[in-house]
């Protein structure tokens, strides 16, 4: 199958050119960027060095191919998408524009209005873990935000059974430098940058809005989101706080989140007595595509507090698109996804 | 005034030492360690190096002196209290001993009996923003937790006034390495904790107790916390949710933490509109005494979100103590506690 | 082909876990720890939750494979090395019992006699860019130091060439924490060790031998190693300064990394004159079984600076082992061994 | 005394004005910035919140005072120096613009014609540990390069002595990310500069002017210097290498050491035999201006190791200059300046 990249020079683009050119069934067509167009892929991604002699395409200079991937700046791809459609049949975007199925959320959490509100029912949310038929006969997915896929996929088991409390989650999500992409700031500077603990969305993050169309399933949720930037690259931990709706013990809990997952390749429930690593961390995550779930029950109260982790730009971005293309494809959707995470790290 | 310190040879207690040393009122006579006695001090404080010739003594050998700092593990000095009363008039204990004011609460939080609940009522919990008054004139005076500091700084004008609905509140707290003490362990091994995102204590931390008995001001609490650590040494960041009960807006809110805290040395209310550090980070307070709290008003419902940081060395442990015995001594509060904390950092 | 792996609980046992769970030629039996004997590797090796329910044996317990990985701590192996070659024909140690051909050279840096200089001339040191010929053949061969895997793939084009000004060379390495061991200790506690710039070895460091040895190709060298700890987990980047006996150019230079590194498939001769990783950088191989080489000519002297980075637990250790076990087995030497890094990270 | 900063902006100007508003015999009258002229300094430095309201004013607004630090960038106080010598009669410039003694030794280390060769001779290098007396009487002071006052400071005895062979020292430099300043570039952005180990000027760093020029004390010194950036924002820490002359044993070099700074403030040997912190290491130095020095003798040669730690926003940058001031005023050379540093940190 031959796939190019719309947006290859990014962080995610780069990691989905990484998967794609490891990848066991596809081939990389082309990869493009205006700014280095005519460059080699490796100027942009260092790590690449030796394995490919790919250069930098232009958007215009596009040939067509199976699928494309597009990792465009959130905005771009909306004003792109009529332009590539005769490119290739399927596309997978990894950018916000076409997440949300309502126009009117659009214009909730990125205070603008969506330039192509018809385009927004062509896509489906990419989410494997809820939306795998779908999936499969899609022609156009959508990728999943960070945060937002971590929120999702802890919560899940609780708001499909129906057990939170008034629909409601208070969560603090944290956050690694390159979930902001690769674009240097004032805030990104490494003197400023490291060791920062920045509470740079404490309400009104866009995420919000995905999350509430995904987990509702009975009744609209009520979603608080707070995130914070800390030290780490790449990474996402949620704490998610909810209380019960019912008594429910740890393991009936553990029920719930095994029922949920039990056949998901890329999502573990972790939840040990023992060790350093007893819940979820994105330290041992780097790199890899799982979702690590987990949970605890509050001995004082009925609060349960969810912990999901994952890596930004894999199970949060090129990770789950990869997963996505391999079922649009009928392939296992572990292909090129093999790599379990370091540790230690 | 002369000065010692019992239990010296740990994080807390060398940062009494190196803020005591530099202090313009008071002179340090003995600082104790069993295991490091006889040895210099700066084998356990390194950046002491070239300030001071002390060496440290045993609890034994320790001769009367005005005020006497205890800052030994957490259960140790309630067996020792009555040992060492008769070495100083005025005791400040740095540990958890002596807290919380109810034997119970103490027995819910700490999972064990108290062995000395009747001098429970003898230790007025020193937090100068709350009992300013009380600590003026104690004899005994505890230090108070590093979480509960951070979060009852940064609630308190909100529970004072009584605008949390239903008295709950949903606190996230980042924690850096150094508030679990000096003693090495399986996961205090760098390559295990460095770069964790560490959900060590999602529910049930000992923090609470304190959080609920100070912030009972209008009816008594809910307070559901939990920790995480994160890559940093020194630092906290609490970052809290709670509805209100009515509809301030942020003007209206500043005015309640402005009128809190107007006159406190070390509270700054920070919430910038621009700028990278537009709200409390414990990066720039590492080393000084402040406790920088903030908030934001939710847009999108009736959420406030409250942040609020500290160096839990500092106005979190050692710092806020020397604060409180500046208190005890009549002198200026700020005396010894000058340091601003640096950027960059 | 069977493989087994005797002190599978440490940080390069788990990386040759992690890699050979992977490998596609391969399968692995038994995995040894005393201490968590009975248990999940898991317990260990959090990283391969979902990927393996092997449990550690004892190596009482140990039956015929293969071969044999052998990653005990230092100075157990020898003692251990009589004992296990029934197990297996072939035996790669990763330790440093057999690195060094001369027992005097053993006691010069290891501070003590050998346990037994007849197996010395046993193993062959399993530097496959060195000696891949000897490997192909060999029953028995040890792991390379990761200081001294840098260190000789850095410099071994100049000393082949004979153009390094009296064999001197001076050697700084920057090392990571996990190069140290899984065993914590005061000065790897994480308050102590993170923002850590320590020069822990500024003399004597042991892999000095193994450079000796393997450069001595054109008379004797003079090696000066210093090694400091700093701020990262994995990873080691050697800066080394030699005088060049002959007024070689940048492209001179070049010329004799290509030839020595034309066909290697793990050496990458990084050397840009623009953009952020100009040079080589162990942050960008993390994972990887890369070691990247590069160089500088001074232009106000006759001084040479070599860089080389590495991952110590991939090429300076675990991957470099699984590389000769490919070339033992006559497979591809990238068998198992495809990961590229990642960036950013 | 009345003092002004100009180029009050950037990282060094920040620690100057932290340093004088709690120095007891200064006061500051006004400090520049082109950029943020009217604007508050906390909008810049946000740790000074709440210990001044001073604004930013123009270099054409500049007042009469007494003493002048000027923080601008390089090359631009060059240009500067005629305009403000009518402001000041003191001036003490923190650029590199006038450390060189020599038009020639400027030429080739920064690459093009100093624009004003004959005031070159009317500044003072202002290491207070080589020129103290010249300091105490001059009117202009230049401040020192960060590396080259840790490398000068860690050779200094040595070289004072005679006892390097061929007068020639290897020096690697580790250095944190402060040092490049406070403008963001695509190198400093955080997912690519953090766990960074950079060979960002593996040859020609400027710095090996100041160095040769002020270790020419018995002869010229050959000076190689590499520069390697490292995870961490303050600090430097220096690893020399060199032969001794003649069998000096580690007592009769700590006698050089102790004989060269027995009576310095700022300067502190450090090598002990156990313990964490044996050497100098920048960690515990930051915000102090300590410069820490130590050496080892190499059993297996006759190279010694020199270690060389500081802050370089402090005793490499700002507090270097505040101890000439103080030197210049006839004040204790400690004043303002007794910031011990942390432990941990």
């Amino acid at each position: 199958m031959k796939i190019s990249i719309l947006g290859a020079s990014g962080y995610v683009g780069g990691e989905l050119l990484r998967l794609l050119l490891d990848h066991p069934h596809v081939s990389v067509e082309q990869v493009t960027s205006e700014r280095l167009a005519g460059k080699r892929v490796t100027t942009a991604h260092p790590n690449l060095r030796g394995r490919t002699t790919l250069c930098f395409s232009r958007l215009a200079d596009l040939t067509p191919c199976d699928l494309l991937f597009a990792a465009l700046p959130h905005g771009s791809f909306a004003e792109t998408f009529n332009e590539v459609q005769s490119v290739a049949p399927r596309i997978i975007d990894m950018s916000a524009d076409f997440r949300l199925r309502s126009a009117n959320a659009y214009e909730t959490w990125y205070g603008r209005e969506h330039t192509d509100p018809p385009a927004l029912g062509k896509f489906v949310y990419g989410l494997p873990e809820l939306h795998r038929t779908e999936i499969t006969n899609a022609s156009y997915v959508t990728g999943t935000g960070c945060l937002a896929t971590a929120a999702i996929l802890g919560l899940l088991p609780l708001f499909r059974e129906g057990v939170v409390s008034q629909h409601e989650v208070f969560i603090e999500a944290k956050v690694g430098s390159s979930a902001a992409g690769n674009k240097e700031s004032a805030s990104s500077h490494h003197p400023e940058r490291s060791g920062a603990v920045r509470s740079f969305q404490p309400t009104g993050h866009r995420h919000t809005g995905e999350i509430v169309q995904e987990l509702s399933l009975n009744g609209s949720p009520t979603v608080h989101l707070s995130a914070t930037a800390i030290e780490m690259v790449r990474g996402i931990l949620i704490t998610a706080h909810l209380r019960l709706t019912e008594d429910l013990d740890t393991k009936a809990v553990w029920n719930l989140y095994r029922t949920t997952y039990r056949d998901e390749p890329f999502v573990r429930i972790v939840k040990d007595r023992h060790g350093v690593f007893r819940y979820p961390e994105p330290k041992i995550l780097v790199g890899s595509n799982y979702c690590d779930v987990g949970f605890e029950r509050d001995a004082h109260s009925d609060r349960l507090v969810v912990l999901a982790a994952l890596d930004n730009l894999m199970k949060g971005a090129a990770g789950n698109g990869v997963q996505a293309m391999n079922i649009m494809a009928g392939w296992d959707e572990r292909a090129g996804l093999s790599f379990s995470g370091l540790h230690p790290i």
